[in-house]
């Protein structure tokens, strides 16, 4: 053990050092689009402003190309293995936030106008598409034997990411109670495929391209499924009880559009008299004001809603731990792997 | 020989064989969807109206399945072995239409309304990412050792695929004539991207998945790549010219939206004095009534445009030929490849 490795890193450091060794690949990869999407692709990646300028804006805390270097070092792996997984992940995420902002008619992300705000629908479509492709193309050239497994591993995460995007959308148009409204199960089922899948693909590409065994692979997919899981519950809580400077997003904001996420569909299933409240309140089906927004989320507490959320999140969050427990990792990558779990769902914003 | 070999099919009789022996693996992929996506797939692909009800709509031709599987059977393979390939180039093309229209705002496709005006923009957004999904993983998962080629071509393909999409955006910005004009070669390449990498790759993936060696693949890739430039000539000029009643569109259908196709290239950049008055008619930057557009075809055709796409067409499609004939292909499926390629250009819709 050198030096450098016996003081142990913080979650930041991780995933900056994460971040620092996918960059070339990443840079390189959006080189091969056509100038106009690698443009769109560098304003959607934090790099530039819209029409090319530079100045880098918010980027993304890179969880996933991290989650595919810690795959492969905890699975004995060298990280650069996992370089081209982590590029595909990250690529797909970012496709994934520019089709999704378009579906949600999200007009900003991380503090500045979505692409399709910024650049039009149809090139926010085309740009999409092409990180889409770009990341099959990058995993699909990938060195190594675990290549054609990690194109498998990275198509069921993208169906499932459909999927998951597909039952959200769905959810919009149901009750909040009575037959046909949304159970807490069926939510947890949607955050497993749109947000797990994802996370779950990047920590197991990484262990795939490094060559390990199935069992080492699987641990590392359920592991992160769990982190996603346990991410979206957190995520939720934040879009209720997140501080705006923090989050960047307006108090209240998933109540004030009526969003329907985990607090709230366990508040509403929780058979507390607020409940039946929260229903009335909810099912007004107005965007909410502040007033009636701060009174839903005092329901939605109340009724055991915030609890809940935050129960979902640490009882994921021991789900990946036990799966990290149950194979044999490499021990340093195992240890950062568990600071930056936690860090995850222990964020503010 | 058997009999029913000895008398040579004609082109829809081989569109129509590939079509049925394609199907049952698309019905049970498009099956594995989310019923939402399902649903729109089966719209997409004609086999059902919106809203699920019965009665399918006009269906594609199934050129690039079909291609698929001849070219598995050129190779000398049995035509089974393309069928995971047939489905991913049929869903990777349905995939581009949906997001084509979304970007062309086209309200109509095959007669009936495209999935966005049917369903909305962001369900059609998704949907398409969900086909293109679905593409990447039914090849993922195909059995035999040609898989992975298989994908490293789809996604090579995907990527030419939305830079044809960039570039031929790109071309409604720029101006019909002076510095920046379109050229006619810049729209050759912006064909071989859009239209030709699809229809190279479904014959070249045929082909691979069939264990052809490299030169078969290739000469198959170039073929395709040549059909895909004449077909987009085709397509050109039946946007001129086609009869209404046949291609479904109205009449001067490209020349009332300013498209930059061709013909109207052609004309523009060939010296001749007509030329000169269409491009005073086009830059007038309206879009062009009855008369105009009648007008246009006119100066389009007096300046050589017309015989100049039709020449494209068929120097391409002379090349495609020369293509079959410079490697060693199963004689029969190269007869029927030469009987469906002339086809597919001298087609009237």
């Amino acid at each position: 053990m050198t030096l450098s490795t016996t003081r142990r890193a913080s979650a930041p450091q991780i995933l900056d050092r994460c971040r620092e060794l996918v960059r070339p690949a990443m840079v390189e990869a959006v080189g091969r689009l056509h100038p106009w999407h690698a443009e769109a692709a560098a304003f959607s990646l934090g790099w530039r402003g819209t029409d090319g300028e530079p100045g880098p804006g918010s980027q993304g805390k890179g969880v996933r190309q991290a989650l595919a270097v810690l795959g492969a070092r905890a699975a004995g792996g060298d990280a650069a293995e996992a370089v081209p997984g982590a590029v595909a992940v990250e690529l797909i995420h970012t496709f994934s936030l520019i089709h999704d902002d378009i579906m949600d008619g999200d007009e900003t992300r991380r503090r500045r106008p979505a692409l399709w705000k910024a650049y039009g629908t149809g090139p926010a479509v085309l740009a999409g598409d092409a990180l889409f492709a770009l990341a099959v193309s990058t995993l699909a050239e990938a060195p190594g034997p675990g290549g054609p497994a990690a194109v498998r591993h990275l198509a069921r995460a993208l169906g499932d990411l459909v999927r998951g995007q597909a039952q959200d959308l769905l959810f919009e148009s149901r009750p909040w109670s009575g037959p046909g409204a949304v159970l807490p199960h069926e939510y947890r089922s949607m955050a497993t495929h749109k947000t797990g899948s994802l996370l779950g693909c990047a920590a197991a590409l990484g262990a795939e391209l490094a060559g390990a065994p199935e069992a080492v692979v699987e641990a590392l997919e359920l592991a992160g499924r769990h982190v996603g899981v346990a991410f979206q519950a957190v995520d939720d809580l934040l879009g209720i009880w997140g501080d705006p400077q923090v989050t960047g997003k307006p108090v209240h904001s998933d109540l004030r559009r009526l969003k329907k996420t985990y607090p709230v569909l366990a508040a509403l299933s929780a058979g507390h008299p607020a409940a039946r409240r929260l229903d009335a309140l909810l099912s007004s089906a107005v965007p909410l004001d502040d007033l009636a927004a701060q009174r839903a989320a005092d329901l939605i507490e109340e009724a055991g809603g915030r609890a809940a959320a935050v129960a979902e999140a640490h009882e994921h969050l021991a789900a990946a731990r036990l799966c990290l427990d149950r194979v044999p990792l490499a021990e340093d990558a195992r240890e950062e792997l568990l600071t930056l779990v936690p860090y995850l769902v222990d964020r503010t914003g």
